[in-house]
């Protein structure tokens, strides 16, 4: 989930509320706050709690919200992760520290410290071009032992993707879940177990229907809905040359939609008043965005 | 700086005490907290405001103390930058936030966000080692134009470093200084303004040996000091594969010379023993270094 | 196709009759020469030549050969251009010229000055890993309007991949080939055209089964045959760290199999004794590999 | 040496003669061909040959002829290295071969494998941004117990170089020789042994004179030449944002002077009209090229 900011970058409680409804209406089977696509790293923590407690409330235990708590600092990893059992999340999402280049062997030892301190089940989080180090199987096996209930891979390298789902294939109670929405149906029907797609913020719906098309195997509706979601590559997230430009989009588009603000922290910026006309023209131009949000 | 921290990863006050006088008796013409090697990313808010504020008291303005600043967080660069105003720190220094991947121009639009908001003089810090972007000359141009006093390179690349200083010659207002030890002469006889050096931490009187030198442009003298330089980089930067190794061995010499203990923030970690005592063999065979630091 | 070489790295020519008798007994729809599987870089034009002469002898139109023809000289590029038509190959696959990085604008100029003088149809490939040019969509359309009739992409970005396939879809004339393995069915059934897999030295009938299972959108012997090629990356594949470690495994396994000598031009090279041990362990364990290399 | 070249990519002869007849009046210790300023990989063997052949009679051993062998092809380096040797140059360069990528390991066993057959003296050539493999301290080392006599080093890394330097500095017999021009000085006066100066094709002189200065230790002289260096890197060498542009500097400048024409080989190319003049506008600005090429 993206984090609505007013002007002022202080959270949009009122977006928020919208939002979570617009995504659990959507039928999402979980919310993961503090992402990459939720600026988490941009944020204060003042902010960052705000968001998770207010989250918590709303969502009610309607699905799972899961917490982003990756930092630079461990302590301001335990900390969020301390304030997220107390507030209700479900679950934590943790990736590498990312200012020092670390290897794969400081990252388990970084592992074997943090872990036995958190009090909720983990996910962990594969991001090299944020954190400068694409986790290898060895790494991934390392967390799973240490209690790692799952890996969201955004690196963007499918191949290694297909290894960690072989490699798990026999352990019931470890999830592998892709960070690229195209690769939904390839890893969901290959064995892996969904997606956390920056695009579901603004058409939940698309990706439930698109998971539920790829478990029952549906290959007619799964090449009828992939087809939007290239759709919205070529389209949305294909403004400007910013490498965080599919973020800039779906803050767009969520806020011409009327659902919250398009403001964002620094570094990230809103996409300029030209952009801003093509991302309105696009959504007018997909038909399965008709009175809204539908799809 | 290093950061002098106990085992509890609280802050070493009486390790700090001696570390900031044994700089202050070395000769350093200022003290740099919160950087690379002050660990300043893996700390906590508390952990770096007690670090500062205990810092300018011990200083109590005999050197300049410049503040580490940089955040992937806008609001949290700023918390620091006012904390550090507010309690006797002279200078800041910023390097790009260091989460999402950005351009040039975004780190310009940054900069112009971010400077008008600092109520004290800044250098600007191009480490791309660790923040992935190896700002340009036009940026730091930019930088220069909204207020930057200078810069600290370091980027190991020299070409690029000797570019910046032929760019600002005729500029006395903006500082020019290398992040790399083994480039300070090089730097200052060829018109910049000195260097940030880890290895200050240990032997800080050779490198401002080395720094007079250079201006005085002794070439004897220069050759001598820097000869020993290239036996710490040969010697004791130069043990395991970690990439941040000289960090963990400034502070492994700091503990066994008796200044501050060698505990680091995770990711990164101190030496093993066998490590550990290669370090006070190398310190032992230093004929510079006598009944303790001298050199 | 890798290129069979004799201890002299002369030309195995007994063996290259074998391995293409295999490969067309498999069921392989063509035959490619010179890529990176094949050594193309390492081979001098001689033993290059011959091996296209030889291997159009010996493949009698059966199949279309393919030769690979990229070169940093594009004198070089032009004589194995036209020395392939001159001996009766079929088409010509061309990556980036790979010593100087150079940009898509300086590669898209380099097609209009090479394309027009090739006398055989062509497939544009994209290898970054050892050409370090990425080909983005906008080089890979212009290509197609200079006449390629496709593209190979062994970047392993399925996500620019499928935007490619996306791009063509309605372009029958160009085919959008995978150049990972593991991504043949999820291309084939997504609207590409097929794989170049350096495994279907060993095991062509695999492949050629695994590409017709995904035509016939068969997800039952889809996930059949593509859990044996999973097999054969975590074991084959999988050992030692050479990143060339693949094209090792496969031309090992053809010299255990009796196929060819597994000999290679520097600076590749064999593996050695413990290694072709372990191949050869593997080899035995597949079930699927009886009474020689059936599958 | 750049390599001349006519509209048909065929040897500029005469422009040729008129190169190293300048080089030589200029005082340049020694003509390196076949580098990455001389498009040595661009050139196909008919070429390469011909300009090893045409220098070797033109320079008629008044300076060393040293010939770039580098190639992907072990067989094309060792065909040039036996030409070289044959029509009488001195010494050869070996740069990694550059196709796949390759481990410091890897590069070793090809140094094993190629530097028996060398019938003449070698240098080792590090340049990563062609090669992708930066040659590290223990295979320098073992190529230096392999026979090789010195290394070049293009790597733009100048902490290494000062390694490099640091760890032969008992070697009399093994030169340490930096790519960049900038550092010509800092690397002679702090142990090293020179230059290949790219820069040196237009104005040997300069380079030569900042050499001996450098010996010489004469700083006054040393700022004052260098000076002219950094001039040349921010107003020639700047044109443009093509990773080879100094070389189409380097050729634009030459043509301008009258030495030779500056047609280069794909997928280099020269500059349009418009930066064409812009060379002219510099150089026609240096004060030092009066009446042609002097300084």
């Amino acid at each position: 989930m993206i984090t609505p900011l007013l002007e002022n970058l202080e959270l949009d409680t009122v977006g928020l509320e919208r939002l979570i409804e617009h995504l659990i209406k959507g039928g999402v089977h979980g919310i993961f706050l503090l992402g990459t696509n939720g600026e988490g790293p941009s944020l204060d923590y003042r902010i960052r709690k705000q968001l998770v407690a207010e989250t918590c409330k709303i969502v009610a235990h309607r699905v799972p919200v899961l917490v982003g708590i990756t930092d630079t600092s461990l302590a301001c990893s335990l900390e969020m992760a301390n304030y997220s059992k107390q507030v209700g999340a479900d679950m934590l999402v943790l990736a590498p520290p990312y200012y020092f280049p670390i290897s794969q062997a400081e990252m388990v030892r970084y592992l074997e410290i943090i872990v036995p301190q958190l009090e909720l089940p983990f996910l962990l989080y594969d991001i090299p071009s944020c954190t400068n180090l694409h986790l290898n199987l060895s790494t991934i096996k390392r967390a799973a032992q240490l209690g790692a209930i799952g890996v969201k891979d955004s690196s963007g390298d499918l191949g290694a993707l297909y290894s960690i789902i072989e490699a798990f294939k026999d352990d019931g109670n470890f999830s592998v879940i892709a960070g690229a929405e195209l690769f939904l149906s390839d890893v969901v029907m290959h064995g892996g177990h969904g997606v956390v797609a920056g695009g579901a913020n603004i058409f939940p719906r698309l990706f439930v229907d698109l998971y539920e098309a790829s478990v029952r195997k549906d290959l007619g509706q799964v090449a009828r809905l992939r087809q939007k979601i290239l759709q919205i590559h070529a389209t949305l997230y294909n403004l400007g040359d910013s490498s965080t430009r599919s973020i800039m989009a779906i803050k767009g588009s969520l806020s011409l939609l009327g659902i919250c603000s398009d403001y964002m922290a620094p570094p990230l910026h809103a996409f300029e008043a030209k952009d801003r006309q093509r991302i309105s023209d696009y959504l007018a131009g997909f038909e399965w965005v008709e009175g809204g949000i539908r799809h």
